[in-house]
């Protein structure tokens, strides 16, 4: 018998502890339109740093679903995100990407804002027409330690500060305010963006996909099924987890708080963050486990910190001693996901005498690509008829459950499953 | 909370008096839809000119929405419009654009039908088959002044007659009817079909954008607010207006209607027209603002006597004494639109001796690409999650108002905010 | 009156017997979706060749909508088809085409499946796991003489056994089971999959737009006016008829099952087949109707026996003495459909010495690119706002009425037009 679409409540009702989603909850476009609107604009989302915008007038546009978010410097260094839309007809008023402004000048009729979004010039509109209620519209902004998140809701989530409260100290000394983006990549996965999140999420796929990451990075960190492992592959394992715990006991008595922290079901905010042990030389995630920029960053004096990993929903970071990583994730459509990954060293690090690019963007290049092929699969998966829902490996998944977990209670947060509204934003 | 997509009634409902559309009326795949049944199948649209099918035998099909309309002169010179469809499986009869023909005959199986749309052979179809029954479906036109103006709904407005009256002398010294197609170009502008006409019937954004058309045209002849000006151009201001009165006097004196007819709210058939003043050389939309053409249109024998702009609800136009412009606005998605340009000379002038075709065509073709950029940045605007309606300058986006308000009432006299249905055609 | 689009229901109600459908049926979204649910999922389809797995670990992939759908020859020699979908969290097992594998394992976490579907690796997911209820989704199958029809859903019509019955006699001497696959072509129609089949269920169209088929093809075969005929060619049709009863009477002597069998309207299965007499030469589908491989097929000895076509309602053949022809349609979009054609010889026939491939495939390639020509004038028709369902010819076109009449049935029987359900799978 032929059937109507589930509703969306339906399809998160539907979801069974332990299992990836329900397909169409990757795939329906309708769904993605609510992930939009709940995840995106009711959440704190990940958008760029403040090295996106180094100088005064320096401009950074962002494009997340139906919002163009700029980003601006003001002349007295504070940073803002604005609407990217004039108050007049609503002309798009800055390119995307980056650019420089001295005002912000709407080229369809001229209107022109100040940096701070003061609506200071807007001709032919009679001097009744009050300016001031026609700034450009803010977004609400917060830097965590040089990160900026941005919430678009007018009720942004309150606990906002917990993620400002853990990373603040754990990134004093790395200075990610006074990084440089030595390189930037957008890839264009044809997958779902949970499914580039749930990807991000486990290092199961690691060992047969990742040469290259596997050099520094440890996949058994992400959790293992002992009974999987050889006698002698356990005992590296057992050896790794000894090894683990004292140097993270090491790190937090230097000071270098470590210890993993994880504000994820029952928390509005999504993140995950803790100080891993990289492989081999022990230094950054190269091609050879060693760092590629010769300058440290911030006060960092130590290459052999590890690598401190901040997950959010729409986001995840790497910080280690030489340089950071950060990820951003970009829903385009039910099937196509942008990630913007930039590459971050010291302000003062210069190309060719203290990193080579080629050296410093190698491991994630590939990583990216091996991932996006990944994802892929997984969508096509996703889409198929022959499709169920599948178990997660509560060895090596169980941060997929939790991911998916929490998606489903902030979509019922948001009204639905609910006949009698009750959100809790 | 997550909220259903608003009905179009409701956006309707809520779009403010002076104020632009609620951005959903540009964008939504739904209002396109209205768009295209209410503006386009059930009022009179532009569709081309006599002089696109100058020979009999001559076929222009022109695709708007889900029509395929074949506009075919038939031997006796008589312009028809017909449904591009074979009456039979309803295969498309003639390719898009330009053709000569003898007899339609449909590509598949061969039905035959006159230049009269009379079906005068089916094979195979028996005896008892009623070829009488089965002739092209007409498309309502009529020729205004030669410009053909096509309804496809069964119960036209009537008030195209009042187009008729108005523009048949206007027009009859150009003697359109008799003029060739010296240029034809096709833009897609990145932008709905209404931000396409809102860009056209204002020139507050001409001064910054349009250096080559403001040369000929005047943009304060579409408003200003006086204390937007500096003295100086106050000043120019005043006597341009005073001009302005003297030289439309003196036309109609001379038997030249001239003075603005405006067909806006509370008519069904959208139109304005008057005779505006070419500025500098005073001749032509030019980059010199003299004549491109040595032989002037119809019976006319002075190059001064201005621009008669005509403006529909999907097009518009100037007639000068050299040559005319005719511009057809066709929607192809929400946020797609095609803008047709049609430079149109004596049917006896030859190109390279009494036109340069590069002169004739150089202020538009800069003109037309940069609107269709404005368009682009209007609509992306009017896309994204930040936009609100604006307001329209009260001084020289009131045509704007206008438009948007006929726009609203037309969209509400075929059904919409209506629960008991009460259609005025 | 601005009105909302048609239910289903009330378009399929709204189909006139003799007559094409409402075009929305051709070109709406939703409907598509139908289709595929209803025509795709819930009835058998063709979906291959046994010869496309020719050997043990061969694996074919075909994608139908949402399903795809891996063929696999076992070890043994058994033919099956799976959800080519990981049991874990659903990345796509195998890509699409032609692969060899010994097991099936998945890129994504290595889960790995035997050729009969049994997941025998599964790393990580604990001791619990209960591997046997993780193989891969089995989809039912049936050879019906070499050809593969696949039915997706659990309830699959009972009586694909009237095709095996039909069928395997008739394919006998031709053992399809045992030919390979000279060459494979597939081409993208820019219309609905229906008008695809429409266009294939008659021969009114071949005479103006198939010089290259109608050498071989006899188009009256299919229906004709005898009073559309001048006299020589209704002498002439009725010679044919003549000669086409002695030619059937001799073949089904000599022990060729010839006669036409139509299994249509009432019938979940959906097929015709008859034994058809090639023109001139008399022997192949070829520029001059010869045999294009001097090897033939099977056990045939005679290159005189005629064509055997076989119609489904994704599909068509035809089986000659020395080579077989097969066309599988598969719906890609409202307006996009694949046909994937195969030109079939004998297993052990060698290119360049027993057949010349450019012979072989010369008529076909030609005759497709003119269907797919005259199906996208079809679908640009259809789409029209001109479009009326049209008549069909009751003497060229009665199979397009039978098809279109299932069509609607088999949507009826399948809970449309129906406010109470009684599904009749």
């Amino acid at each position: 018998m032929f059937e109507k679409p589930s509703a969306i409540d339906r399809l998160l009702q539907d979801r069974e502890s332990g299992h990836s989603l329900p397909g169409e909850l990757y795939t329906r476009p309708d769904v993605f339109e609510a992930d939009l609107d709940v995840m995106f604009y009711r959440h704190w989302i990940f958008i760029g740093l403040e090295c996106d915008v180094p100088e005064p007038g320096d401009v950074s546009v962002v494009d997340i679903g139906k919002s163009s978010i700029a980003i601006i410097r003001d002349d007295d260094g504070t940073v803002r995100a604005f609407n990217n839309v004039c108050r007049h007809r609503g002309a798009r008023l800055l390119p995307a990407g980056a650019s420089v402004v001295g005002k912000l000048v709407c080229p369809y009729h001229q209107w022109t804002y100040e940096l701070d979004g003061r609506l200071i010039y807007a001709p032919h509109m009679g001097k009744d027409f009050d300016v001031a209620c026609h700034g450009l519209g803010q977004v609400t902004l917060r830097s965590v330690g040089g990160l900026l998140y941005a919430c678009l809701s007018e009720d942004p989530p309150q606990d906002i500060q917990d993620l400002v409260d853990v990373m603040e100290p754990r990134l004093a000394p790395y200075d990610i305010r006074n990084t440089k983006i030595a390189y930037q990549a957008d890839l264009i996965e044809d997958g779902n963006w949970k499914l580039t999140i749930e990807n991000n999420r486990e290092c199961y796929h690691c060992a047969s996909n990742h040469p290259e990451l596997c050099v520094s990075f440890i996949d058994l960190d992400f959790g293992f099924d002992p009974e999987s492992l050889s006698d002698e592959d356990r005992l590296a394992a057992e050896k790794h987890a000894a090894l683990y715990a004292a140097r993270t006991a090491e790190w937090e008595a230097l000071g270098y708080p470590s210890r993993a922290v994880e504000h994820l079901r029952g928390h509005a905010t999504n993140f995950r963050t803790q100080r891993l042990i990289i492989a081999n030389a022990g230094e950054s995630q190269t091609p050879d486990a060693r760092a590629a920029c010769s300058k440290l960053l911030g006060t960092m004096t130590r290459k052999d910190l590890g690598d401190i990993h901040l997950w959010g929903h729409n986001s995840w970071h790497h910080f280690m001693g030489d340089h950071a990583l950060s990820f951003m994730v970009v829903p385009l459509a039910p099937g196509k996901t942008l990630v913007r990954t930039k590459w971050l060293v010291r302000k003062d690090a210069v190309e060719g005498v203290d990193y080579d690019l080629d050296r410093l963007t190698a491991v994630w290049k590939a990583t990216n690509d091996q991932d996006a092929h990944l994802v892929a699969l997984a969508h096509a998966g996703a889409s198929s008829h022959g499709y169920k829902p599948g178990p997660y490996s509560r060895f090596t998944e169980s941060q997929l459950d939790n991911f998916m977990s929490w998606y489903v209670d902030r979509m019922k947060a948001h009204g639905f499953c609910a006949p009698v509204s009750s959100a809790q934003p």
